[in-house]
């Protein structure tokens, strides 16, 4: 499947329809605009395999969970984000025949992503079984400047006959999930019908109460004017559109232009979400469609101008790093705390849309460097606010006194997951959440979100640590048992060293911050104290003691980190070893054998050392990098992009190179055939790092941006904007020279390979 | 919910109803005969609570697997015994008024299970809201002489009222399982219907083709003389038999007959299942109740001759262990190889009626010792049958070249359960099944079954073993990493000592077995080297190898084996210092954390050491016991008999009795609280070893019987026979003496207390 799109370095191009692609293109072609995705469906009928896919921010389904054997502290439910009633649908009849390219014979058929313009293209000519054929042109957009507004201009052009062209728009409350536990139908149709020129629907999700209000309206041209149409409205339960007829002779062009509003309860009372949907629709339909996309537009230029990455002499390289950067604004603009990102963002059902630890390892470095702080601050906030319901999931597994086990997968700060594994001992996701709140002040400066939000976060994740380890009499040592570590290809393992690392580093920063907050902010920290009733004498004795004697599984005498006790009981075989036919071995080795094996699903130790790098030389790095990548089949999407940028701080560019690929264009080329059901937004995050923080080996320390960069031989130039407090710089790095420019906001000191730099509006270009 | 049922020697008695215990008395008043079981569920309507069940041994369903999350290698499906057609129904109305013990007030109740006689008893006097009373005294039994054959005497007495009784006995094929995966309707019904006085149905068990014959016939009596009845027959689909009024005077006995014949497709062609059925229930219906009953009653006689333990001084023992062998005898009668015995026997849907390890490990000895050695055989048997599903087992796990993993649970050899912890790592069940073996030739002496049966089995376990270990360069030896051990509250360990023992053990004596085979039956010899493709010199040798560098965890100072790796970092808990508020752990506790404590959910290392008693001295069981048995909470049934051998072996005879009697009354004092699904059949394997083994002391060491027996002080005797080598023995135990009588067969030696003595049909008394 590899190379099936064209390569472009702003748009990713099918030409030529392929059904056999049609799902894995439906997830490529996906928009969205934080509020709301949908994938790339066809507006008009499509008899062959397609997942619908229309999804709506925040919007959830509790759907029962389904286990083979409970286990006590399972979760009764799994949210996911269903797909949401459809608001592009464009039948198209001809005569008697529907437009049906599982039916119709279809040439000169383009899709187009424009990623520079965030619109979906595509145009073809369709050959009825008559003789008939129809060129059809066809733009959508979902609005970033109104976000509860798409676009849809729809033109028809009949090219060897005359007539009667039907055009039925219409909304479709009945849709149905394909991920589902027990069949069930997620959505209730509340209110449908037609008014006058709007069509309208109101839906709910059965179990959770959420609700879509839609609205649609369109108009017809025909060659430029306005057309003559008779109209008929289509009135069926959930199904409400207007049945329209315009007559054309050859080579007219029919052109449809379709408004829908997209609301929600999130936003709206329930009551009133028809009637705003149809005050929106009918406010966007008199923009008309032109004035509507250059709104939306000039906020894609303001992003790109935020977020872009140039790569010279690499097209390939070029598409993937923008393809990743586009899905992330798409998915998440930071305006709503209520929201995250799920691992498929707006283009797929599964992983159900909800929240991982992906966000804070993956995402929040991306939006600390492209957006304002707000957006990064809005993701940590939605975590505070999920605070309580994380010290509940913790006591219903036995903990107490106020210690907090945030959930492995959640919407609303309940535990979604049920394989005891992964749901009661995947708990390095603790740990991310600490390091998030550390990666934010460390990166913004803006120690006051720890007096206000995130020491209180900290506590809890301190006393969760406090309680999860246990004193080993023989090891003389805390140790931490029965965990998963990141690497998910060992389950209940002991002594994970990047959770041990990450339980102990956490400590110590809790006790940093509550001296910071103490010192700094005493009546937040009086009224913090108080929240938590926090006894800091005795509490932070025990987090020292801990600290002091973690238990860190070694193999002493190579200076090597051991992923867990026992790692080197297995098989020490290489993944160079293993036969492409065993590759990837989750889908050609049983569970059990994958589990003995020696082989890594995804960065683990090499994981720990990428955050806590200043701890490490070089050479320790580079000894565990030698160890652990020739073992690590990076089978999880979010693996190579941090061993990509530990080969760049280890001086391997192609090393780093080659991994790089992997992640920018994991999807474009399909690596792991699972494109059809949704594109892996969470590691994107992943891949930008791999750019900025790999190759353009940019780093803070003491709160200086430092950069020591490395291109490979491929490449002329890469050049990328960074929002550091307050100023936007221009980083541009060529073969012999980095240039950090500042393009907005005060001068600043940056350091570049070890040299401070002044940045001011002019280039500073250096060696 | 202890001591709800009245203690007597030979009977359960529950008196007065409480509908509260109804579905924990269903099961625990379960009748059975090896062909089909059914729970004690009211012949007449009954509208509260109850768990309708019949079974029919060897039928199953294949019911879908249902997971949360898939692993490569689970099945598809698992093997439930299905609730069958019900035979037993009687409904009974007077006037408008139907008999039904929730809607009546009932006073004299009496249920009463007679395990002397293998029958079932019930009486009452219900008053209906009209205020007419009925005295009702039933009896049913499930045929041992005649397996097919059910019958049931249902005496009706109006005791305040003159007037038409009417009564209807049916069979009913509409029956559903509580326990479905997707709640789907397991049976069909094929034919169904009334011919003359006989009402008929076949079904078939929908995805897995297996089908029943059902036939009824009945007669009734009034104060002992033919009946006047008025019959129509009932005719619905699947729902068949007569509706009879009988005019009946106050304090007339209308008596019921009705006979019922439950035949499957195991043994019957589908097509003929009417024909054979309504045949079989008219040569029984001839033959009469009482004629019935005796040949029935004659074959528990001779069950109790072979399998009675007597206890003297301690009723509630008694009745204890006599509920066990009633159960055993009842479940399985070793008459056909295709069948096995489920954890819960025909008590209830738990477990599918499945195969587990248990088998091999707890029930072999019980039918070793009370019946002739065909019973013990067959269950070898059926494994040897499923060698080659075994090996197809292995195989979907990435094994090769004739190694096989039984599975963890079967009905016909594929594997059933879908836990991957379990699945693919409770790998120990393989070394239950060579050490069945082992036990089998030991007691029986039959070495032949090697090379008919046994060593292919032996030769493939091996091989199973010899692929499943791997080398660990660290420790210098062979390492079983990532299996489950008999305590299921460790998952995903290394080195559980058991199994590495287990593993060793199997190779060692695979050799062993196939030397003698090689030397003792050279013909068969060959044609299993050419069957199995053995290359005798290179695997041997790799085989030797292993057995001399198997790793074996130690606590070493201490002298202890240690469970698995990494069981010392664990916080040393002991199980006195939980709260009762804690116990039972599993249903109180996180999984998470159960795992990462010490607690022990059973015997593991003991079992290993009650394997291989032979092995260690007295004091390094002794050491073993004093650790594990305070770590451990047994809340597995199959533990307390192990630990309670244990402790009479190092000579604690009292905490062997406290164990004996958690593990003898566990079902009838409902110690877990979970009768109502089901008794523990297969544990009461255990609980007979734990007399014989345990306080008899009984041993087979070179072909010899030998005895050190203990009893606790509460106790004045324990007498018991044994079948052994076409002999029956006489064991009495008393304060301070020992008899071993000669019943039957030749003379032969024992040992008792290390004194050999000959036993003859002589008493032989000894201290």
């Amino acid at each position: 499947m590899k190379a099936y799109y064209k390569v472009d370095e702003w748009r990713v191009i099918e030409e030529g329809f392929d059904p056999l692609h049609h799902e894995a293109s439906e997830s490529i072609f996906s928009l969205g605009n934080g509020h709301m995705g949908q994938r790339a469906n066809f507006e008009e009928k499509y008899s062959g395999k397609s997942l619908q896919g229309t999804y709506i921010a925040g919007i959830y389904h509790p759907d029962k969970t389904r286990v083979g054997w409970w286990k006590n502290g399972y979760p009764e439910y799994f949210a996911k984000v269903p797909n949401a009633p459809n608001w592009t649908g464009i039948r198209i009849i001809a005569g008697k025949e529907e437009l049906d390219l599982h039916t119709c014979k279809t040439s000169e058929f383009i899709r187009e992503l424009d990623m520079q313009h965030g619109c979906l293209n595509r145009s073809f000519v369709a050959t009825f079984s008559s003789g008939k054929k129809m060129r059809v042109v066809a733009r959508r957009f979902l609005s970033m400047a109104e976000d509860d507004i798409g676009a849809v201009r729809y033109a028809v052009t009949p090219v060897n006959f005359d007539g009667t062209i039907e055009m039925i728009p219409f909304l479709d409350g009945n849709v149905i999930n394909r991920d589902t536990n027990y069949d069930e139908q997620f959505w209730d149709i509340i209110e449908s019908g037609v008014k006058e020129d709007t069509a309208y629907l109101r839906s709910r999700v059965r179990k959770s109460g959420f609700e879509a209000g839609y609205a649609m309206q369109y108009t017809v041209e025909v060659n430029g004017k306005p057309a003559k149409t008779v109209v008929e409205p289509l009135q069926q339960p959930g199904y409400n559109g207007f049945h329209l007829k315009i007559k054309a002779r050859a080579n007219e062009e029919v052109v449809l232009y379709k408004y829908a509003a997209i609301l929600s309860s999130l936003d709206h009372k329930p009551d009133l979400l028809v009637k705003n949907s149809i005050e929106r629709v009918t406010k966007a339909a008199r923009k008309k469609f032109d004035k509507l996309y250059d709104n939306h537009v000039a906020i894609w230029e303001k992003n790109w101008a935020q977020s872009d990455i140039i790569i010279k002499g690499d097209a390939a390289a070029q598409q993937g790093i923008r393809f990743n950067i586009f899905q992330l604004n798409q998915t998440y603009t930071g305006k709503d705390e209520r929201l995250n990102i799920g691992p498929k963002g707006f283009t797929g059902e599964k992983y159900g849309g909800s929240t991982y630890w992906d966000t804070e390892a993956f995402l929040i470095p991306f939006y600390l460097s492209t957006e304002p702080p707000e957006v990064a601050r809005n993701l940590l906030i939605y975590r505070f606010k999920h605070l309580q319901k994380a010290i509940e999931n913790a006591e219903k597994l036995g903990f107490n006194a106020g210690a907090a086990l945030y959930p492995m997968v959640t919407m609303n700060g309940e535990e979604c997951h049920n394989e005891w594994e992964i749901t009661f001992e995947e708990i390095h996701r603790n740990g991310a959440i600490a390091f998030a709140i550390y990666n934010y002040i460390r990166y913004t400066g803006d120690k006051d979100y720890l007096a206000e939000y995130g020491l209180e976060v900290l506590i809890a994740l301190a006393r969760f640590w406090r309680q999860r380890v246990n004193w080993s009499d023989v090891k003389g040592k805390y140790v931490i048992l029965g965990v998963t570590g990141p690497n998910e290809y060992e389950n209940n393992v002991n002594n994970n060293w990047y959770t041990n690392k990450m339980a102990a580093w956490t400590l110590r920063y809790t006790i940093e911050c509550l001296d910071y907050v103490m010192d700094e902010h005493p009546l937040q920290y009086q009224r913090i104290v108080k929240k938590t009733h926090l006894y800091y004498d005795s509490e932070t004795s025990s987090w020292k003691d801990i600290i002091k004697h973690m238990y860190f599984p070694m193999l002493d005498e190579r200076g090597i980190f051991l992923q867990q006790d026992g790692y080197m009981d297995k098989e020490q075989r290489m993944v160079a070893e293993l036969s492409p036919k065993e590759r990837p071995i989750n889908q050609h080795w049983s569970w059990d054998r994958i589990l003995r094996s020696v082989f890594i699903k995804q960065a683990d130790v090499l994981q720990g050392i990428f955050c806590f790098e200043d701890e490490y030389t070089t050479d320790t790095i580079r000894r565990n990098f030698d160890f652990y990548e020739p073992r690590t089949v990076h089978e999880s999407s979010l693996s190579p992009c941090i061993h990509s940028i530990l080969a760049n701080r280890i001086g391997e560019v192609e090393k780093a190179y080659d991994l790089y690929l992997r992640t920018s264009r994991l999807d474009l080329d399909d690596y792991n055939n699972e494109v059809a059901e949704g594109l892996h937004i969470t590691s994107m995050g992943g891949t930008w790092m791999s750019m900025v923080i790999g190759f353009g080996g940019m780093r803070i320390k003491e709160g200086m941006l430092t950069f020591t960069p490395n291109l490979p031989h491929k490449w002329k130039l890469i050049s990328f904007n960074i929002q550091f407090r307050g100023r936007i710089l221009n980083v541009t790095i060529s073969e012999n020279k980095t240039s950090v420019k500042l393009v907005k906001g005060e001068k600043l000191q940056v350091e570049i390979n070890g040299k401070l730099v002044n940045c001011t509006h002019e280039n500073n270009l250096l060696t």
